[in-house]
């Protein structure tokens, strides 16, 4: 076993992607990637969800006018709206999230979450899909071929570099051992 | 591009593990589990999150009895106990949870997440570990060999067999297609 092995390191590599190229997402890799979220687990295995896949333009055009920053949902191939039973659901919510985006990542695909903000606009969502008042809806997850080379950096996304800090916390400042704040 | 790939197909096999063997897991491998956890995405790149790695046997044996389910984690080799800025990082949350177990998995190593319920345990957890108040603490993940062939089946569990259906719903039960409720 090595330490460091291939799978982590592709685990590791996963970066949103917000600019998109035209090129269409086969059926069978979309049922690939819709196959690995769906084996995904949650809490005591109750599935608490159902997905929403849109590729119809002018529908994931409007879906990208429900968000403070989704304006990229237009541009991309499918949008998964996930949909959850309640909103104690964001835990489980998260980890299917991060197992799409990670199948997609497998095919090469990139992808990025959207939260539907605010409420007003998680509403109108629910209403432009059918989806029941009772399902909490927050977060979309827009999948797409990247643009280029460049479009895995945040800084190369107009206006997105400016409102977030770039790279990770080094473990140092991620990790405490037995105690918090006691670090390595 | 094969439609579904080796990295998908590892994907959907993680299963929850909750028997573990008296194995150690080596500092290198622990390390890189942590280094795939560290490089999660987040809202905003806000990383809200900071972790506490638990190998202490003692501590594993106390943390065991703040959950209704937890009692596997006094026989995990580390248990990380993850810390969210609040409450409303329950998403970001889940994200790093699906990420670390996924490392793990691709070492061997099984996991199973467990809820500090109610409140009053997330507290005692919290007090335990020299957390501060302000923190929102409620899921730990126990990692572990797993104790053997079974351990990967939610039936070898003495008592979880009962508490949760088996398996995952079809992707007919999960997808909608442009509509909520629009099967294929």
């Amino acid at each position: 076993m090595t330490p460091s092995n291939q799978t982590t390191r592709f685990l590791g590599s996963l970066r949103a992607v917000r600019r998109f190229s035209d090129r269409a997402i086969a059926d069978p890799v979309l049922r690939d990637i819709l196959e690995a979220g769906r084996r995904t687990g949650s809490s005591k295995n109750t599935q608490p969800w159902q997905i929403v896949v849109v590729r119809d333009r002018e529908m994931l055009k409007r879906l990208s006018e429900l968000g403070g920053f989704a304006g990229y949902i237009a541009a991309a191939q499918v949008d998964i709206v996930l949909v959850m039973d309640s909103a104690n659901n964001a835990f489980d919510c998260g980890r299917l999230a991060e197992r799409l985006m990670l199948a997609a990542w497998t095919h090469g695909i990139g992808s990025n979450i959207a939260s539907l903000f605010p409420d007003e606009n998680a509403r109108k969502a629910k209403e432009l899909l059918g989806i029941p008042d009772g399902r909490w809806v927050r977060q979309t997850v827009a999948f797409g071929y990247p643009a280029d080379e460049k479009a895995t950096r945040v800084s190369s996304t107009p206006g997105m570099g400016a409102l977030m800090p770039l790279g990770r916390k080094p473990l140092g400042e991620f990790v405490s051992w037995e105690h918090y704040g006691k670090r390595a």
